[in-house]
């Protein structure tokens, strides 16, 4: 059983979130079935949507910051590392090669989970970081996936579900989230991707069918796979 | 602000469920105002009622294995420990002694809130292991307050809701959790004390009212005062 590394903090809801999902994910029948886990949660690591967007001058740079996380867990004996914010995956290459170990991609993993499943067009609910470093869409074309992008305003709707609401502990508006689902199906998606790590609240607040994808869930189990491997 | 160390993994869903209470109990606003967090998850750890109850001679001792954890968190720079199994603080002393750290007592602080509320008398759910160390009666009696213990059978109804249930991924049934409480309320307990990890699923699966206390979220609480003090 491989040792498991979680580059967490971002945010610190979305970690906890993340940890229990590996732990419910796990086939396991004892305290001693489950995974050795090392989660370092770092908030403090700049926000990676307002560096990403390089509206504001002074926004730092949470590569550094990202990568000592990393390499802290790599040095503790960490073989499989994975973080639990999608708009960090931009950053992933330069990840990997600052820490010296790979790191889980969540969107590739989604990517297998789409083609599986014979999904080609899915809409997606996440940050405008996100959405303007294109990571979703430029991994997911190699899949055979198109991505639909809610129009300005239903954007808008999400970055408020994410900061407005769950980063500030409040619940998600079931009616902003519908306006916005509603606003991606009618454009053609088949499936909607719940991707942004606090978006996975609303699975917990909403009853949501399979229509819906986790991507915290797709990252969870492919951590225990590779762990278990 | 200090830096958090958890000593985790057991179990697994206890840790999780602790770090989200540590992040909703602190005051903060956006991802930054939060406490920098190493979390080690090490479910090997050997069972802390097993070898406490002795029964089984190969039970093998988790206390070298506890202060490696802790000794590892110590070195990575967290100043502030706290390990959310409450079993395992009928070793705290040694563990405290073994990481050279001091390490928050979940009793203790549970002791201190007895004090301020006045309550004098309180009725105990936890392990097997956590009844036959004495360690709740011990540290309780310097707060002035007497634990009641359910009878045998219905100790056995709470092992079976910790083990069989929680540490299987099943829900607490909500009519063996009343029959132990009333056991309990029948016996003069003021409060019910949710005294083992596992226990505070119960208070998601069932409404309780505010006659329960939950001492998961007593030490994660303790956790952010230290961190922010």
């Amino acid at each position: 059983m491989k040792k498991l590394g979680i580059i967490g903090g971002l945010g610190p809801w979305a970690t906890a979130y993340f940890y229990r999902r590996v732990v419910d994910l796990t086939p396991a029948k004892r305290d001693q079935d489950h995974i050795e886990t090392l989660i370092y949660s770092a908030p403090q690591i700049p926000d990676r949507t307002a560096y990403l967007l390089g509206k504001d001058d002074t926004a730092e740079d949470p590569r550094p910051a990202l990568i000592e996380v990393g390499r802290a867990l790599r040095e503790n004996g960490c073989q499989v590392l994975a973080i639990p914010c999608i708009t960090a995956h931009a950053f992933h290459s330069e990840m990997e090669e600052g820490i010296g170990l790979s790191v889980l991609h969540a969107i590739r993993e989604l990517g297998e989970v789409c083609w599986e499943k014979g999904i080609t067009k899915v809409g997606i609910m996440a940050t405008d970081g996100a959405k303007l470093s294109r990571i979703y869409d430029d991994v997911l074309t190699g899949y055979g996936v198109t991505c639909f992008w809610p129009d300005k305003e239903r954007q808008h709707d999400v970055m408020d579900m994410i900061y407005k609401d769950v980063k500030s502990g409040r619940q998600i508006s079931a009616s902003v989230f519908s306006r916005v689902a509603i606003s991606l199906f009618e454009t053609g998606a088949e499936s909607i991707v719940l991707g942004c790590t606090e978006l996975s609240q609303a699975k917990l607040d909403l009853a949501l069918d399979e229509k819906y994808i986790d991507i915290i869930d797709v990252l969870a189990a492919a951590c225990v796979r590779e762990c278990l491997r």
